[in-house]
């Protein structure tokens, strides 16, 4: 049996909330074993953008990275909240190292396809490069991975964190036994978004498609679950979507998901 | 006899000008065996803090880290410049990954003290991770290292990348033959800034006293040459300022500094 790897994925408000941001953290240091973080982008980007004049574009929800929008990625995907999430990380004597899709040509993408909507400066994953990341971990650091990307001829991409850790994820599916933590604020995938006694606590790929069905899963989940359930199928041993600050063996609240 | 590690710093003018920037980046690529890109900052920093509205405070011709300003340092210089150098180096085919001070714990530092001058987030350092730099080295990656530090503690400090150059080659002074060369726009030291023909071709550190005291040395280059012998004397194996994008074999046009 192979050694276990953790993967957590935070983003939006875990990064926003210090108290938050915090108990991530402390819990991800507490982990045992090799261990990948992997961040989104906060409100950070948003207020900046502001700040510069910047026009935040959003087509059926989703915002278009143009020249400026990707320039604001950088700065605060892979400067802000990188530079300062392994400086925090460091500091409760966790081992990490900071890491971007372009170092070491960690994580190669292309550009989406301009049709049927142009989402600018955003790519689509080709290949992980799992290699780096085992022998990373061989030395005992912990990567810290921000959601961009490049394509190997100087271009560089807004990517999905979600779909970076389920990518990162199946990359190492083969080297490790490899579970995936996707956490955020809620107690997991919830049958009514106000109620966490709602809590599924365990879904399967047609459960998912019913509760979608019925309108019971929140716009926002639809994505998550498909990279979640992408994981699992690509050899992935656990993939839980739940309450920040509580995975690893101490979790308590979570929906598993099962293939 | 130990292999050699070429270190390149490079900075200013050679990042804002996207031709002497090419230029650079191949010439790092090409080198042969191990190598260390150090950067500092171009002028985008400048510009940023005034589309944000912060106020750029200098005291003795040195900028002043206030918060805002060590948020743009970071964005600037990790998130903007780091990404892109390891973007662009990677499209050359150099195994680049860019890496702060806080990654792998590689470079800590302490606040300067604030008297006589509170510098704000200024951080001398205390010592650099040689080993994490040897081992990366040793998988076939090229590191490229922004000029920021941390303590330890979870602070970062803006961090003078000629002196970061410096102490990244004393603390590989006895793993490898370093070869150290600080890159910049100008042909090396020169005995009168405006005519390339005085360069001087060698200079040991009373040469440097006498040009000072003489007053025929640039201020700017003033704590470059101080950074540049202390590596001399640190056990580094060479040292030279001179013409970015012709470092290596092919250097044409240097000043060798001597002991």
């Amino acid at each position: 049996m192979s050694a276990t790897l953790h993967i957590v994925k935070i983003g939006g408000r875990l990064l926003d909330d210090p108290g938050l941001r915090e108990q991530c953290l402390k819990s991800f240091s507490g982990l045992e074993g090799p261990a990948i973080l992997v961040h989104g982008g906060g409100s950070r980007a948003s207020s900046l953008a502001e700040e510069m004049g910047v026009e935040v574009r959003m087509i059926e929800g989703r915002r278009i990275t143009d020249d400026s929008t990707l320039e604001i990625a950088l700065m605060v995907y892979a400067g802000l909240l990188n530079t300062r999430l392994v400086a925090e990380l460091q500091a409760l004597g966790c081992p990490a190292l900071g890491l971007s899709g372009a170092d070491g040509d960690l994580i190669r993408a292309h550009r989406r396809p301009a049709e049927p909507i142009d989402f600018g400066w955003v790519g689509d994953i080709d290949r992980v490069n799992g290699k780096l990341l085992y022998s990373l971990a061989g030395q005992g650091l912990r990567p810290v991975l921000c959601a961009l990307t490049h394509d190997g001829k100087g271009n560089l991409y807004n990517t999905n964190a979600d779909t970076i850790a389920a990518e990162v994820a199946r990359a190492l599916a083969s080297d490790y036994t490899v579970n995936l933590w996707y956490c955020f604020e809620k107690e997991g995938v919830l049958g009514d978004v106000n109620e966490p006694k709602s809590l599924v606590r365990s879904l399967d790929q047609a459960g998912f498609e019913r509760m979608r069905s019925e309108g019971s899963v929140a716009s926002g989940m639809v994505p998550k679950l498909h990279n979640a359930f992408r994981a699992l199928q690509g050899g992935v041993n656990r993939v839980a979507i739940g309450k920040a600050g509580y995975f690893g063996e101490s979790i308590s609240t979570y929906t598993e998901l099962v293939l």
